[in-house]
């Protein structure tokens, strides 16, 4: 299995920065495209768990946007040419708790998607 | 792409719940074992972010063990046969917050291992 095949980084590292993008711009059409339709995609959020895209798009719509943030360090990572993990670390404006942000993206026919994101603030207890 | 091939989501479920009796018993040597042996395994934990199998192996020594849980929805999905997401709910004894646990499984030569883990306690603001 080839770790990092250039290729494939580069592309799921774009889709990354998009999704990013479009969290910050509260753009959901595009965060809507960059996570896979379907009932097994998962999201477990800072203060909630969601299964299912359909669950993911009630909360997006309830939101009112994504609290502004800058990325800190940023992992990610290819195996094979169809698996990525993506795992960055974020600080949200005022605040110097760290926030941490997994993604698992696949590439499908219409290319890569989230199938599985976890995003949690750091905690004292381990 | 297959999603969950009846024999791979057998296997890879099979490997959550020995990764899971491995934690709740501080066996070290089958955790370390079920994680990918490279510089780009990634486990963010409630109160630690660590890179690379070193840093792992660091924390589980240094640790003393996991505080004892109970596992609530599971959801485990895999995509083609080598790729699998387990995302889970748990409950630490004596708390009633809600805890998850999402891992990125990848089949290796050696078997299914972890490449990326997030576990975090739910919070209260999104």
């Amino acid at each position: 299995m080839t770790i990092d095949d250039p290729q494939a980084l580069a592309e799921v590292t774009a889709a990354f920065h998009e999704y990013e993008r479009a969290l910050m711009a509260d753009d959901i059409p595009a965060m809507d495209r960059l996570f896979h339709d379907a009932p097994t995609t998962v999201r477990y959020g800072v203060g909630e768990v969601l299964y299912g895209i359909d669950e993911i798009r009630e909360f997006r719509k309830g939101r009112g946007g994504s609290p502004q943030r800058r990325l800190g360090r940023v992992a990610i990572t290819t195996y094979g040419p169809d698996l990525a993990t993506a795992n960055a670390e974020f600080f949200r404006e005022g605040s110097e708790r760290r926030g941490r942000q997994s993604q698992n993206w696949v590439r499908f026919a219409d290319g890569w998607k989230v199938v599985a994101a976890h995003v949690s603030l750091e905690g004292t207890s381990s």
